[in-house]
């Protein structure tokens, strides 16, 4: 059986999701361990023109439930960039973890081939679904959570390339 | 038409090995500009135990060739890790795109139901086709190539997100 486009799409950023949750108990342990506020990995920076933590796993957020949303053919819900704690930030995954496990296999039939239009301030860039998710989903979804791995780990805390990948 | 495995596999890591090249010629006209050794960004690290920059660029490549080959069912081409310079870099990307373009579409019919192992030093991994292509190689290909960007990007190259998405 060829796989679908679900498949590609809802197990996949599932996993990440849950995955960057994990990692997230890891910062948040480790801070407690060297007695620091883990709300300082938040703000963390690999250079100073990029997006601190708390942005990127905004954005991992974002292009998950956009992802589900935009495949699915359903709107897109709202969650606002409002986070400060890291226990916030997880708050933030598990509002888009909830809304991608809600859509199922029906409706994502054909969504190969639906046209996707995303709209920038200076662009507007349109693709079909294959291509949105090939193209734009998953590169942008594991940029954002290895960004994230990498400037927790550039901060001391202790997990590996299995914390990003989950178990196999 | 639902997309094949080949649909989302080689045109994925064709893409994503042409912008993470063109990525590093800024990266060394960045060094020129700024007159140092462009080796040197080949031996950045994000932190002590992290691997360099290239051997991070090494793993992206062997991920992309272990999957085209294993997804078709041929042998995987032997390359040393013997590069020192960012031009060898390029040439070793180089290599790895000319054998992935290789593969045609024809040899990765019913791939996502193939048995795939890997085994490693202290454990085996078993996948179909699909999971290994959707749980190993999509977010193992992109955390090394987001980790690379993560060290240009850290020590200064003037390189944007679209460098890594690559023209949309």
């Amino acid at each position: 059986m060829t796989p679908s486009i679900y498949d590609l799409t809802i197990p996949v950023l599932t996993r990440g999701l849950t995955n960057l949750s994990a990692i997230l108990d890891k910062a948040s342990a480790h801070a407690a361990a060297k007695k620091f506020d883990p709300a300082v990995l938040g703000q963390a920076r690999l250079f100073p023109d990029m997006f601190p933590l708390t942005r990127q796993v905004q954005i991992t957020c974002d292009t998950a439930k956009g992802a589900a949303a935009r495949l699915a053919g359903v709107e897109i819900p709202k969650h606002e960039d409002d986070e400060v704690s890291l226990d916030d930030l997880k708050h933030r995954i598990g509002k888009t973890l909830d809304f991608v496990k809600s859509i199922k296999a029906d409706q994502m039939k054909g969504a190969e081939g639906r046209a996707i239009e995303l709209k920038f301030p200076n662009r507007t860039l349109t693709f079909t679904g294959l291509s949105y998710l090939a193209d734009f989903v998953l590169p942008n979804f594991y940029f954002h959570a290895s960004i994230t791995y990498a400037l927790l780990r550039a901060n001391g805390v202790e997990i590996g390339k299995m914390d990003y990948l989950g178990p196999m």
